[in-house]
């Protein structure tokens, strides 16, 4: 988080996967990753998925237009349609302004 | 999220386990996540630990005032002081205010 403005934006990205998908989606997943990197704003991302499919992903970002941006990316809306045709039972995205931090065990990052 | 308020707050919890507190871990952490949903202001919790050990908590609040009164309830405390001293290398918690939601394939909850 060094470098990190002080104030920015979380999209928390709570999802159940589908049995659905199963080539394809690790695939369009690393794809998004990669290029979510690129867009304006980007800070940072964390993502985790559990044996039962539960999965968490929450990216940091400059704004709150930089996240709606990144939603109206082309190759993003073809994944998105993916995740509501096959990839996900249900997802909620939350857009959230971070207000404080409190961080253990970290020198950088 | 039928009856949640309009306006919500979402505690940001990423953290990356150690090697320690194999036994603890476990009954500590079931522990929390039962207290919390005791607590004043509490609305929800989503939670998912990863193979590798990194793990994504978000927990859901009516406001910030109550994230800050369970944070100093005093086993919440005693479980913070494990987490710190054994159970992960690291942590980030982040307070953030939601301020847009979008689901799918979502009825209730």
């Amino acid at each position: 988080m060094k470098d990190w403005p002080d104030s920015y934006y979380a999209a928390i990205f709570t999802n159940q996967r589908s049995e659905e998908g199963g080539d394809l989606y690790p695939l369009m997943s690393e794809q998004m990753v990669e290029l979510a990197q690129k867009q304006k704003g980007f800070l940072g991302v964390e993502s985790v998925r559990g044996d039962d499919g539960l999965g968490i992903t929450v990216s940091y970002w400059e704004s709150r237009d930089d996240i709606e941006s990144w939603g109206r990316n082309a190759d993003h809306m073809v994944a998105k349609n993916h995740g509501r045709q096959e990839f996900y039972l249900w997802y909620h995205l939350r857009i959230s302004k971070v207000e404080m931090t409190r961080s253990f065990g970290f020198d950088e990052n």
